[in-house]
């Protein structure tokens, strides 16, 4: 063992590691067809194209009567109902000089090209004439413009149209999108097989050994219990080996046997370049592992490599660090390997409403919107308290090297749009 | 059958509605334990007060040596290594004269008050005396400050917090917390059952008859496929009842066995003023039932009643104005059935790179961000068209009878906030 000194330079812009782990993020092969139903969160492995269109016809917006808008040239003409159209109906032409009784979402009768709202419209007692033939009498309260309550044939969907693109990941309006085009199946990505594990000898699963009696040095795993979460979010099929012990034998075997079944192999600790550190041994005895050190904070340490066939990256093991790794490169990363188009997060600008001192690398801070529209910061901005994480509904993205006073305008990025 | 006429003031405001529709929200009675594992999503029905301090002791947020800084007056100082303790260990004190290795998140052991990162220190070649005893010797390359590298006993969580709050609806990081004080199991709210079903003799579910054969006048149903998504997402039990023909005996029929075991009877479509509509004297004829006609566009006609024990809400047909009341209105009051204590959205303000004519009604447009930080417009706003759901990522909260200008600042809904 000699000495373990790094050269400070040896730091990697975040932009450029998310560049350079994206490369390897190749869509996995195999999709499959899922019901329209359960498709949330899938991302598409076809074009979702318009076999008709949306609305099929001309249709009525409104609860009202369909006219020939040139007959009702003044308020208060009188007209015979000459029909009633309620949704699902497939009228006939309007007569003549006549108004239809039609409802929202029904088809407009050809020759009418309007249609009153029923709130300017009242039924009246009938003339002779149009009693004998038995109809009702409508006054038409109000002159209607051409077009209008009237929704035209295709104006959501034309047919042939790509209403959805292959890479798009579905949320439940897209869904509605494909059920509105008659599509009761989609074909989506497969759902990537993660196996995920921590290290560190000093982890206690909760349930394990209550709080009165944790020895000391030993903490809980909180790393294993986000990281499940925020995998499943994401799609992934998960097998969770727990906790592996920090021997180097035992850290091999597992990553052999979970090489064998699974496109990602997901670690948290053991990844800093302390001799207690086996991952990178480990790895680089099955395959190969690519160690850097990111110019981001928190969230320094960070792994990715192979293990046979499967993708191996290996996360901090102090939880706000992990988590953010998470969200930032972990998150684009399994969803370009379902083949999703578009993973960066957006930021909007908003106002910082505290001093922070920054810092030489780029941070993440955990920041919470206030009720007066800026933004509060957590006042513990260590990497390892996870209450940062939990109090946060967002990260400001602090370039490096920036101070920040109250006022600033500063990016924020929503964990909601983080967590998805 | 008599005029339909309503008067125009009878528009109710959105936060009147919103406020009224959520004194009906008491929070369902009953509880569950869950797998902390399986808690994201959930809300919370306990405190969650800790029994231990977080971390447990003064550990090490580097890999390195402890120190006595009052030991280290000058760099390249040479020390025998007298201890070794990596996370997990339960070390003796630090003897004087010496460092301890020490590896992250390892304790800190008793007498040393700082950590020196590995980056700054080298092993040398033993003096004899050190040589002896068997000892390695490390030269500490950078003069120590009394605290430095050290995160403090309970400097995340302190023994007896709540850590999250009863009330509180759970994500990763909150399930990572738990995690961290030991907590296998959450006492959650129970998942709220919900019936669901649409109303419309037009509705055809998609695979049931293929685009080409669709009879004129027939639609798809889309409201079914998002709302079941929206619901899931939201932790509720669902049962789908499908397409209940436009009937009043069917309606009834539909309602009546829904009661017997849902929290909420949720439906589409059916609830405009036109005579087709069933809903309202299904439900009036079963409980009881308000109709509103709600000052925001999409989303006017809106419908909360009570049928046996439970409540009922009645959606528009209308897929974006179904969409927009769930998010808006019906997700708030999921969330408070399930004792959460915050379920308002978010909103930022961010420019518009679009003009709009505005409306009396406040509207929630449907508009995308776009790479210049400003939001886009989708060209068509009808309430029928979906497409405009699917493609945006968020909606503007414009209020009544306010015209945008292209660089105004408007008020800005994140979907992803919406949608979680």
């Amino acid at each position: 063992m000699i000495a373990q000194r790094q050269p400070a330079s040896g730091l990697r812009p975040l932009d450029d590691a998310l560049a350079d782990l994206l490369t390897h993020a190749q869509p996995l092969a195999g999709s499959q067809t899922v019901s329209t139903f359960d498709a949330d969160g899938r991302v598409l492995a076809q074009d979702c194209v318009s076999a008709l269109q949306v609305p099929p016809q001309d249709n009525s917006s409104m609860d009202g009567y369909a006219v020939r808008s040139v007959e009702i040239a003044d308020e208060g003409v009188l007209m015979p109902v000459s029909q009633r159209i309620p949704a699902g109906a497939d009228p006939g032409p309007l007569t003549p000089g006549s108004a239809a009784r039609i409802f929202t979402g029904a088809p407009i009768p050809a020759g009418a090209d309007a249609v009153v709202m029923q709130e300017d419209c009242e039924l009246v007692a009938p003339g002779s004439a149009t009693a004998a033939q038995g109809l009702q009498t409508v006054r038409i309260g109000r002159v209607p413009q051409a077009g209008q309550w009237i929704r035209r044939a295709g104006e959501d969907v034309t047919r042939g149209a790509v209403v959805l693109a292959r890479g798009q990941r579905l949320g439940p309006a897209d869904i509605g999108l494909a059920a509105n085009i008659g599509l009761d199946r989609l074909q989506v990505a497969r759902r990537p097989r993660v196996a995920l594990f921590s290290t560190g000898d000093e982890l206690v699963m909760p349930g394990a050994v209550p709080p009165e009696q944790m020895k000391p040095g030993t903490i809980y795993n909180s790393n294993r219990y986000f990281l499940r979460s925020l995998l499943q979010r994401l799609g992934c099929e998960l097998t969770d080996l727990g906790v592996v012990p920090d021997r180097r034998d035992a850290t091999v075997d597992a990553l052999r046997g979970a090489a064998l079944d699974h496109d990602l192999i997901l670690t948290s600790g053991g990844v800093s370049v302390g001799e207690e550190d086996h991952i990178k041994p480990a790895v680089e005895s099955l395959g190969r592992l690519d160690f850097w050190q990111i110019a981001m904070k928190p969230g320094k340490p960070f792994a990715y490599g192979k293990v046979g066939a499967a993708h191996f990256i290996g996360l901090p093991g102090n939880p706000v660090s992990s988590f953010v790794t998470f969200v930032l490169l972990v998150r684009p990363f399994v969803l370009k390997l379902q083949g999703a188009t578009a993973y960066a997060p957006h930021g909007v600008t908003m106002t910082a409403h505290f001093d922070w001192s920054g810092d030489k690398r780029r941070e993440f801070l955990r920041v919470r919107r206030n009720a007066d529209g800026g933004l509060d910061l957590f006042p513990n901005q260590s990497s390892g308290v996870l209450t940062s994480a939990s109090w946060a509904d967002g990260l400001v993205d602090n370039p490096a090297g920036r101070a920040i006073s109250r006022g600033d305008a500063v990016r924020f990025i929503a964990l909601a749009e983080l967590l998805q």
